[in-house]
């Protein structure tokens, strides 16, 4: 006798395609294996002038580790050190970065919500970091403990989020000392996809690992990536203590950090395209060879955070062509070291959701898509320069990620012949609507997004005038709604709790909530 | 002595340095020369695939004809025809297509604003054809004239726009036989870009040949392209005589015309990415070989209209991923037959200057960029699906054409080793806001685009909150106060006048105003 246990029931029926139609999918996509060309706007020559430029910075300018212990780990590993500067010789560099894995994959609580980074797969990752949200309202408010859990229920049913991501929005509700306790069980509690550790201190970074070896087992970990740090550089050629103390946390149990110059074009970097991507590559560089003292083999990623500032007022930019060309040439670099990269994606710098969000946005999604970006993060939500993270606004970026997935999945060439078949049956002057091929092709053939309205104005009048913003927020309602809570093993729950509620007893919240910041 | 009379004065000191940075600069910008790489998704063997299967429509399915002088030319050139259906084997079209001019330059009534088309050369061209304006006071209602004009003195001063166009909007308060002669004259006389002409019907564009044959001379136009026609086709594979009439017109006195099949991919084609572009380039080769038949040797630019719709109610939908995929590989077929290509730009199917226009507009300009499209119609104003012009959207996709023009530049490194200089100047833990280099090169490094607000939220609020379309409004309204007519010689001006005045006797109004359609 067969064992058909596993496999899918099929229900058969008129009535149950209908139901399989209509039913909400929130299924996640699978990680986006991109089939576009990516847009290289160097040649090698320019690629080996940037790398060259990035080496000489790091040999001759040198880069600053304000922490006594990485200075200890470059002394043992033979660089040259002038008080706090490391001056990284590019023999050095090159052997270290050389034992970063090209790919590896995330694991999720949920083994079907897997997914591979690097090469050419990539994820879409929802902003983080934000100190207001705009509400379902669209109220510009502070955020508390059940806004982040609302965010990462909206993460865990957007098909074309692979992340849950850490502190979407600032829990003000809970004293600073204790928040990441909170936000690391948020994300592994409202979602079985991968998600992010906070790395707001070595000791923070510490307590989320023991919480991720609660969840996957500590031996598990030793050889499969399950979270994310971020560790930010202070560009220019500055990395401090706290973000270093960070890594080593993730680093020691083989997790993987973004290393990320934080670059504000003009302002902490020279006033040229270039020169800029130059500099930022030396600090990427530092911090992936540092990681590869910490423990060889352990996987990391190249990062940036990378704007341009206006010149009157110092403000940094969304979706300007310098950051689209600068991107190109990142994912260049990254790629000519064979390491995975992380971008920022749907940037927006406006106060509402309106149209300067919107192209800003877009036009940002698009230099990501086109330079092939790994780690796609920042991917929902994102408005008024990360000051805060729109319910509507996330709504809509994921669909617009969901979009581009499409489209950097390239050419579907399965029906082509039958397809051309359909253009002899209806020959000249006809219409398709009515033949088959279009009947059995329309719902895959072209994206239809749920959020922009196409109707004629006086059927939009009709139905309310009802703007982007409205419709968003009406469909982030409708979801959290249909929110069914992923399945936690109670026993790995309990051990979770169990260790909150001990580190809340040991760490002092003296600080208390930070609400008039 | 030297004649010093041709070369600029310069005025000395600070006073006249400050007057030119805060001066407002309309100057146009070049015409572009595109040097990013192109995104191609289809390989050699792809593009010969589509190719084939659009020389296999043209020989089997064939392309109706509706147009007896049309009928005759294919007849005299040796096609099978049966009935008004054509079928032009390849041979013939392959030969026809080939003597279609790569390149050429639009001639423009001030010789500075001439503009190269095809190969790496492109131009924006704003939206035309818009039934309804949102105005200066974002007010959706009829156009008139002098609505007409205004969008042609901003086409004038905006510096992104290589083009006024022709009918923007639809001039309601004018008879509509007589609205084509009034609206060149409005092309001609507001700006001294190039422009487009009217082909509303081979006698409007036999009008418009002989009005810019008062301005340029007949026998200069024999051998100088000064204005575009378009032809629709009717998908699929129709071509109709007030089409085909126009094209005549035009391609007569060798005015290239864009071959433009109006394609609602899933409506009019197969439900299927590349068998609708199969469809789309057999119907725009089929009428750039007829172009060739009309005069041998006459300039024509592939072109097409290309939506997808919404399978829900039909409606055309922008910002696509198919519509981006599809957009790619009509540029590698376009370059394949080295004809210079049309495609639209900038389209948004809101209802109002909304995020979702802002989606849907940039989402299409990356596109367009990437697939390196020549003639870059509807550039700036277009919204709710092409019904209405808005003011506000005008000046601020003009604005994203302009940063895209400096995204497709590509990257400059003239300045890269003084860029570097200033790294090591600075060392870690510097800023440059204060460093020679960027005070001499900030300016130009990164883009700060004037309709974006980036500023706190504080300030925002502190200006009045202003958001985007009242910002672009009041920017619309500066603008048009500092225009000026550029100068038109009076003994042309006069008989343009005298040209519309007699036409305008001759032809009749009978139709009168078309306020209730």
């Amino acid at each position: 006798m067969t064992d058909t246990s596993s496999l899918p029931v099929r229900r058969g029926g008129r009535a149950a395609r209908r139901a399989m139609r209509t039913a909400p999918r929130f299924d996640m996509l699978p990680g986006l294996e991109g089939r576009l060309p990516l847009t290289e706007v160097m040649d090698g020559a320019a690629v080996d002038r940037i790398d060259a430029a990035s080496m000489h910075i790091l040999e001759n300018v040198g880069v600053h580790f304000r922490d006594p212990i990485a200075l200890d780990d470059w002394r043992r590993a033979g660089a040259r050190i002038v008080g706090e500067i490391v001056y990284p010789d590019r023999g050095l560099v090159r052997d270290l970065i050389a034992t970063i894995p090209a790919q590896f994959t995330y694991h999720a609580r949920d083994p079907n919500k897997n997914v591979a980074l690097g090469g050419r797969n990539s994820i879409f990752v929802p902003m983080t970091g934000a100190p207001y949200l705009r509400d379902l309202d669209d109220k510009r408010r502070y955020p508390t403990l059940d806004d982040l859990a609302m965010f990462h229920k909206l993460s865990h049913m957007l098909p074309a989020m692979h992340s849950s991501a850490h502190h979407i929005v600032e829990p003000m509700d809970h004293p600073i000392s204790h928040r990441h306790l909170r936000i690391t069980y948020s994300s592994m509690k409202h979602s079985d996809k991968t998600f992010m550790g906070m790395t707001t201190s070595p000791k923070n970074a510490e307590d989320v690992i023991e919480m991720c070896a609660l969840l996957f087992g500590a031996e598990f970990m030793e050889t499969h990536p399950v979270t994310t740090g971020n560790c930010n550089g202070n560009s220019p050629l500055v990395w401090d203590e706290t973000m270093l103390g960070a890594m080593r946390a993730f680093c020691r149990r083989n997790q993987p950090v973004l290393c990320s110059p934080f670059v504000l074009g003009g302002a902490n970097t020279p006033a040229s395209v270039p020169a800029t991507v130059a500099q930022l590559n030396a600090e990427a560089l530092s911090a992936l060879a540092y990681t590869q003292l910490i423990r060889r083999g352990c996987p990391a990623i190249y990062g940036h955070y990378l704007s341009t500032v206006s010149m009157k007022s110092g403000a940094p930019m969304a979706g300007t062509p310098e950051i689209s060309l600068m991107n190109f040439m990142i994912g260049q670099m990254a790629r000519h070291y064979d390491v995975p990269w992380r971008t920022s994606n749907t940037l927006g710098g406006a106060k509402t959701f309106d149209a300067q969000a919107g192209y800003e946005s877009a036009a940002t999604l698009a230099a990501v898509i086109h330079s092939g970006a790994n780690y796609i993060w920042h991917s929902a939500g994102w408005n008024e320069a990360g000051m805060h993270c729109s319910v509507a606004k996330f709504l809509v970026d994921a669909e617009q990620c969901a979009m581009a997935y499409r489209m950097a999945e390239g050419v579907k060439w399965d029906d082509f012949d039958q397809a051309l078949a359909a253009v002899a049956d209806i020959g000249p002057g006809g219409h398709y609507l009515g033949h088959p091929h279009t009947q059995e092709n329309f719902q895959t053939a072209f994206f239809m997004p749920e959020l922009f309205d196409n109707n004629a104005i006086e059927q939009w009048v009709a139905e309310g005038a009802v703007e982007i913003t409205q419709r968003a927020l009406d469909r982030a309602r409708k979801l959290l709604a249909d929110y069914e809570e992923p399945r936690l093993d109670p026993a790995r729950d309990e051990a979770l709790r169990d260790y909150i509620a001990r580190r809340e007893r040991e760490i002092p919240a003296a600080d208390e909530l930070n609400q008039d910041r």
